[in-house]
C-alpha cells in the first residue's frame, strides 16, 4: 500500500480543493493523481461526498482503469481519465467539475473566445468545445470515447496539451488538467472565471472582439515564455 | 406523540437543511416528511424562521390536511402536500421552495429544456411547468388544487413521479420530493442548479440544442438505470 | 436623553441587519425609526461603517429635519425620511439601500412587473418607478424633494402606502417602510429578492405576462387579508 | 529599511483588502503605495498569494521601475504603477485587479455609462475604457505603455485624474487610484459594483438613458464639493 501514499494524499487533498474553490455542488466532480512511472493513478471514489472523504477511499487503478487498491468504486468518469493519461506521458493530474459558467458553454456548443488578458494569461487560443460524440460511441464504452473526444478536438484544432489544459466536452462539462493537483484544480477555477467574465462580455457586446494577435502573445509570454517575468521563479 | 417522533425530526432536519443549500429567504420553504402506515405527515410552521426551528415545533396533519398534533399553525402550503402523498404511495417527503432561478423560470411559464449531462443525471425529460389553474379553482380550495396541477402535468406529459422528482408551478414556484427528506431537499438544490445553467445556456446560445437522446439515456441509466456504475451502492 | 433610547436602540439594530442581508457596499444605506407622539426620528449618521456603529451615534432629529440630538451629521437623506414620517403617522421605520437589483431597475425607469405568487405575498401592483425630478426640484432642497416624489408616484398610481411598502425612485435607488425596523428592512430584502427574481424572468422571455388577477388577490389575501392563514398571529 | 517601513505596510494592508472584498482570484491583483518626497512606491511582489503575504515582502521601487528595496521580484505590472506616479504628484495609491464585471466592460471595449446616483456619488462621468494599445506598443515595453494608455484615455476625455479615480483598459481590467491604499482598494470596488448594476440596466432596458446633468451633478457636489453635506468631515 504505501508505494501509492503520495498520489492517493495528492488526489485526497485535490478533491478537498473543489468544494474550497466553489467548483461542484454534492459529488458532481472529481481529481485524480497518476504515478506514470508505475502506471497508476489515484482516483475519488464515485458519489462520496468530499466532507466525508477520507485519505484510503482514493481508489488506485490502472490506465486500463482496472483497479489495483481500494475498498470503493472509482468515479465512473475513471476511464476517460486512463485514457488521457494513456496519451499524456507529462500530465500528473486531471480534474473534472460541473461549474457552473463553463458548463453552460459546453451546453450551449459554443467555443469560448479569448476576449481578453486574463484569458491569454493562461492560454493563447479560444477554448475548446468537442462536439456531442455519435450515437454509437455513446452507446459503446462512453466514459472511454470521452477521452478520446478530448484528445480529438485538441488535434484537430491543431492545439497542444500542454498549452491549453482546459477543455469543454459539448453538452457535457469541463475537464482541467496539470502537472500537479493544485495546478489542475486552479486551471478549474481559471476556467470557471474565464467563462464568467466571457459570458457577460457577449451579454454586453455581442460582436465584442477576440483579444488582439500582439496582445495574446504578450501576456502568454510574460507568464510562461522563455524570458517569463511572472511570479517568482524563472520559467524555462 | 411518540409515534410521530421520527417524522418530526426527519422533517425538522430537513427544513434546515433549506437555508444551509441557500434555497430560501427568510420563511419562504417548507419541507414535509410522511408516515404512510399512520397516514399522516410532519411539516413545517407557517411563518417561523428556521434558525428558530425546534422539532417540536412540527405540526403533524393527515392526508386530508386535518391537524393532528402540534401546538402551530402548519404551513399554509400543506393541503398541497396533503394531496400528493395521498396519490403516491412511494414518496415520503416533499420540498416547497421559492428558489431564484427556478421560480424565474416558474414566472416564465416555461419548462425547463434539458440542455446537458447534469440534467440527465437526474431525469430524461424536461423539467416541466405546470399552467397557472384557472380562477374557479384559485377562489376554491387554492392550495388542494396546486396538488392536482403537479398531479395533471406529470399525467399530461406521461411523466412518472418516479422519474422525475421535481415540477415548477407557472407563476408560482418549485415543488420536489423523494424518498426522504435528504432526497427530496437535494432535488430542491439540483433542480436551482440546472435552472441556473439552462438560464445562462439559453442567454448564450438562443439556439442552444437539447441533448441528443443516446445522451440522456446514458447519463440516466449510469445513474438510475438496473446496471448502475456512479456511487457506491447497487442500485435496482 | 433616556426619551429616545428605544427608537435608537431600534434604528441601531435595524442598521446593523442591512451588511447581514447583502443589502449594502459601505455606508450605502440608511435606517430610521420613528416616535410618532415626540415627533421625532433616530437615523444612521452619515458615512459611518456599520461595523463601527454605537447606539450612541444615532442622531435623532424632527419631522423638519432639525437635530435635537447627537454629535454626528445624520445621513444626507434624513429630508426624505422626514417627509415621509410627517405625511405617514403610522410608518415607523424607513430604509434605504442602494441593493443591485433593484437599483438596477431605478436605474431602467421601469416598474418592476407582479410576475409571481412571491411578489403577491407581499403586494398586488406592480412596484413603482418614480421619475426622476425636475431640475428646478434637484437644485433646489433636493432630498426634501425625493420624499415627495415617492409621495406622487402612489397617488398617481393609486396606490396606499399601507398595502405597498416599497418604491424605487428612478436613476437613483429603493427606499422601503413598515411597522417597526425589522420590517422595514425585510422589506428591502424582499424588494431585491422580488427584483432578481423579475429580472431573469424577463431575461428568459421578454413577453412573459402579469400574474393573474385572481392568483394576486388569493395570495395576498392569504397572507394579509382578514382572514388571512399564513403566519401564527391571526392578521386583522 | 526603516525609512520605507509606513508604504511597505500600508501596501500590504491594502493587498490584504483584495480578497476580502472579492475582488480578486488566486493572486491576480495589486496595490502599490508610494512616498512622493522619497520617490519611491512599496508594491506586491508578482504571483504570491495574499494569504501567504507578509510586510517584508513587498518590494521598493523607485518612479523609473527600478528595484530599491526587496528579495522578491515587483508586480509584473510594476511599471504602469511607476509612470502614473511619476505624473500624479497627488496620488499616493494604485490598485489593478481583474474584478470579474469591471473586465467584463473592459473585454467589451465600451465605457461604463453613468445611470444612476451610485455612479454619480463618486464620479461626473462615464468611466473610460481606453482602447487597446498599438502593436508597436505591446511589442516595446508593454506594461509602461499600460500607464500611458490611462494617461491618454484621461487627456482626450478631458478628464482628470482627481475627479476620475478609475480606468478600464480594454481587452484587460481595471485600474483605480487614490490618496490611500483604503481609498484606492474602496474605488475598486466601487467600480465593481457600479458596473455590475451597469450591466443589469443594460440588460433590462437597452435604451437606459444616462443620468440627467442636474442629478449628476447634485450627487457629485453632496460627497465632494466646497458645501459637501456627506460625512463626518468638511471636504474643502
Amino acid at each position: 500500500m504505501r508505494k501509492f501514499t503520495q498520489i492517493k494524499e495528492e488526489a485526497f487533498e485535490g478533491n478537498k480543493l473543489l468544494p474550497k474553490y466553489n467548483l461542484v455542488l454534492f459529488t458532481w466532480g472529481n481529481v485524480s493523481v497518476a504515478d506514470h512511472n508505475q502506471g497508476v493513478f489515484a482516483i475519488k471514489p464515485s458519489g462520496v461526498p468530499y466532507e466525508k472523504l477520507d485519505v484510503e477511499d482514493m481508489v488506485v487503478v490502472d490506465f486500463d482503469g482496472k483497479i489495483i487498491e481500494g475498498n470503493l468504486r472509482p468515479s465512473s468518469d475513471t476511464p476517460t481519465h486512463a485514457v488521457l493519461y494513456k496519451h499524456w506521458k507529462d500530465v500528473n493530474s486531471i480534474v473534472h467539475t460541473h461549474s457552473t459558467y463553463a458548463t453552460a458553454w459546453a451546453q450551449s456548443l459554443l467555443d469560448i473566445p479569448i476576449f481578453g488578458t486574463t484569458h491569454a494569461d493562461h492560454t493563447i487560443s479560444d477554448i475548446p468545445c468537442a462536439p456531442p460524440m455519435s450515437d454509437d460511441m455513446i452507446e459503446g464504452d462512453y466514459e472511454y470515447q470521452t477521452g478520446f473526444q478530448i484528445l480529438n478536438i485538441l488535434k484537430e484544432k491543431k492545439i497542444s496539451h500542454k498549452e491549453m489544459e482546459m477543455v469543454l466536452v459539448g453538452s457535457h462539462a469541463p475537464f482541467t488538467w496539470g502537472k500537479t493537483a493544485e495546478k489542475a484544480v486552479y486551471n478549474s477555477a481559471v476556467l470557471e472565471n474565464i467563462a464568467k467574465m466571457a459570458y457577460l462580455t457577449r451579454q454586453l457586446n455581442s460582436s465584442s472582439p477576440r483579444l488582439k494577435e500582439a496582445l495574446i502573445h504578450k501576456h502568454y509570454e510574460r507568464k510562461h515564455g522563455a524570458n517569463a517575468y511572472y511570479g517568482q521563479e524563472k520559467k524555462k
